[in-house]
Order: structure tokens, then C-alpha cells, then sequence
């Protein structure tokens, strides 16, 4: 598939996901190429449809192009719950896990995700997987002792490595941490990771996001697909 | 006991803890007015003794008053271990468990002391204490959706306050985050608490620090009472 074809089915997947937002809605709206097109389908209803939703967001580049719609943006704290989130993913499986972090704004994004009702992931069909860990799996480390981490990660067989920028220097947080890409391959026990990883002293956030997805949209040839966890 | 009774207290225990600093040892330095004490004392010996040990600090603070003894001051990620971290605390308890971050640096000070072969605390009397927790336990929270984890605590039973400065103002921690005090009274069940937290999405680190410490150094008016952990 060329990337004429992948982008296509990625804005196919945004327009169906915008179809979920109702007027008088609180939106969480996550970062990345699937997310712009939702976004530019939602600017559209505002403007065409009257609709009228508020948003929160997960990085400034989506409340830029939100706010370039007249969508109303604002802090998440200046709201009590946010009714459905719909964001990216980098990959995720059958069971509803996944990996984020691609993009460095796992955190923020996580923040957002856990006080949603309801989470909705638009992904085009090379993101759906069986098994988690070919994507690099991302934490987010203080760089204070970051260097005791990644010791710590390649003890364990984690295959660390951290995220440099073109120049060769480390990529940089929205909260001026640092990301370790951990090459796992394959994922099998995401809940004994996750578990490890978050007691480890210095790390932030991980990028495994597991038991939070309701709704998984997939942009396919055969028109958008809709996966709905039954478990939740 | 009046304020010039409780300082002498706090220079013999940072006296006595001196005494454990040897020549090529990498020596964890934390933070506070008990450890000012240690830190004189360990000027006094590389002046006057000719010690000669690295030290890693919690702190700028630390650090500034190490350098201008002569003590040689590296990066955490500059040294493959510390044989000893020094430190104060704000409680600790029969079993060794305490909490730390009365001045806002836990973090560092975790991270510093989770690398430390060994770990000393220096106290006052007034700090050891049958059950911890009327110390406010301070937790270390990213500033995006604070008042979203801040309600979670307040659910929860924890009591938080956003601890501010004079101005009225969040204070932030050297990664800029704030610090949310939790005004439990007593803490019965701390690793289970410790695991609640610290799986808090939107929680950088708590104060708790569990299972870590080895001997404990007691300013005493008896003189240095020196408790150690068999458990370790």
C-alpha cells in the first residue's frame, strides 16, 4: 500500500470516529496524522452543522488546529470528566492493549485518557497486531540518572535505547524529560511490564496502555472498521 | 529543647555519620540542615586529613558547599555506583521505613539513594516515630490535570493540599512538577499506599521510601544513637 492508499483509510477512520462527538459534549482529542483528519472532520461539522463540543487536548499542535476551527479548547482542569477520547495508536491488539508514544506525548495523552468515560482508537490496519512489542515500546525517564535506568532496563533484557534528535541529542519531553525506546519484539505479559516499569525510581510514564480502550476504529479497503471491547 | 539544642543535636549526628566516609569511596551527599553538618565535617577531614572521596549530590545546594572544601562533586551518571548515600529525613519509623521531601527534592534524592549500595539517615530525635504519616507525605505530581489527581486523592481519603509558596504560588521541584501533600495523620499500610500512588497516572514519585534505609543516625542528647536495619 502506498502512502496516497494509507493516508486515504486514515482519513476514512477520522471521519467515522467524528460521527461519535455530539453537541454539549467534553472531547479529549489526541496528537498525531490519523487525529488530524478527525480533527478536520470535526471543523467541519462546526462549521457546516452548528455543532458545538468542547475540546481538551493532548499537545498544542491539535488545539492549533482545533482552535483554527472555532472548536472551543480548554485546559483539562477546568473540566470535571471528559466524555470520550479519541486518539492515535501505534499499535494494538486483539485484546484491546496497546503501545503509544510514538509521537513522545505519551504522558499528556495518558493523563487525558485515564479521565475519560470513554476511549476511542483510530488506527489504520498496519497498527492492529497480534501481539504487542515489534513498535519500540517508549518511557518517559527523568534525565537525572537516566544513564542508571537504561543499566537497569538492559539488565533485564529490555533492549533500551534512548530517543536522540537529528543532532544526536536526546528528544526532549513536553515536561523536558527523556524517552527510552525499549525493543522488546514481542510483548507477552504487559501487565508484569507495566508493573515493573512504573516502580522503577525515575521513570515518568510507559507508553503501555492496557484495560483503558473501549473502541477501536480501523481504517480498512473495505471501508472503516469498528471493534468494540467487550470486556469493558 | 530550643532551637540551639536541636542544631547541636543535628551536628553530632552529621559528625558521627562522617565517620563512615573513607578514602576512594562515592559518596551519595542529600540535601537539608542536618546534612550541612555532615558536609563541614567532611570539609574539615579533606582539609584537614587529607581525604580524598567523590561525592554525588541531591542538590545545586549541596553541591556548592561540597565544591568550595575541595570536595571533588560528579554526575550521577558519572559514576557506576555509591557505595553510601547520606541523608536526612522527615520521619522515620522502627522498621526503617520514612518519609522524605519536606523540601520538594524527593525525587532526586530517590533516585540517588535506589543506586547507593548503602543508605544512612541523619535525624533529630524528633523525627523517629512509632507510625509515620503526621508528616504530610509529599508526592510529586505533573502540573497537567494536578486537579484531576488531587480529586482522585480527595476520594480516596488522602487529604492532598497543592503545597504553595509565599506568593500563593504552586510550588515546583527541580523537573518543575508540583507537590501535592497528603495529610494522612497516620500511614498503617505503607507499601500498599506506595503501590496506589505510584500507579497514579499523572504521579512522578511519592516520599515514601520503604525497605531502603540501612542504619539510621540519631542526634541524641546522650550523644549519636546509631540504629541498624538487620532486615537489610
Amino acid at each position: 500500500m502506498d502512502q496516497t492508499q494509507q493516508n486515504a483509510l486514515k482519513k476514512a477512520a477520522g471521519i467515522e470516529a467524528a460521527k461519535i462527538v455530539e453537541n454539549g459534549m467534553t472531547v479529549g482529542l489526541g496528537t498525531g496524522s490519523t487525529v488530524r483528519y478527525l480533527v478536520d472532520e470535526l471543523g467541519r461539522r462546526t462549521q457546516e452543522e452548528g455543532l458545538k463540543f468542547t475540546g481538551v487536548t493532548t499537545s498544542r499542535r491539535t488545539a492549533e488546529q482545533a482552535k483554527g476551527y472555532g472548536i472551543t479548547i480548554v485546559d483539562i482542569d477546568d473540566v470535571d470528566r471528559i466524555d470520550v477520547t479519541i486518539d492515535g495508536a501505534d499499535e494494538v491488539d486483539s485484546n484491546f492493549n496497546g503501545i503509544k508514544g510514538g509521537g513522545a506525548a505519551l504522558l499528556w495523552e495518558k493523563i487525558v485518557a485515564t479521565n475519560s468515560d470513554k476511549i476511542v482508537w483510530i488506527v489504520d490496519e498496519s497498527k492492529v497486531v497480534d501481539t504487542i512489542g515489534a513498535f519500540p515500546l517508549p518511557v518517559e525517564v527523568i534525565p537525572f540518572g537516566v544513564g542508571h535506568v537504561i543499566k537497569k532496563f538492559e539488565t533485564r533484557g529490555y533492549k533500551p535505547t534512548l530517543r536522540l534528535d537529528a543532532d544526536g541529542k536526546p528528544v526532549l519531553t513536553d515536561e523536558n524529560d527523556y524517552v527510552v525506546d525499549l525493543h522488546l519484539g514481542r510483548i507477552d505479559h504487559p501487565e508484569d511490564l507495566g508493573t515493573d516499569l512504573i516502580n522503577t525510581v525515575g521513570v515518568v510514564e510507559h507508553g503501555l496502555f492496557l484495560h483503558m480502550v473501549d473502541t477501536v476504529i480501523v481504517g480498512d479497503p473495505n471501508g472503516p472498521r469498528v471493534m468494540t471491547n467487550s470486556n469493558k
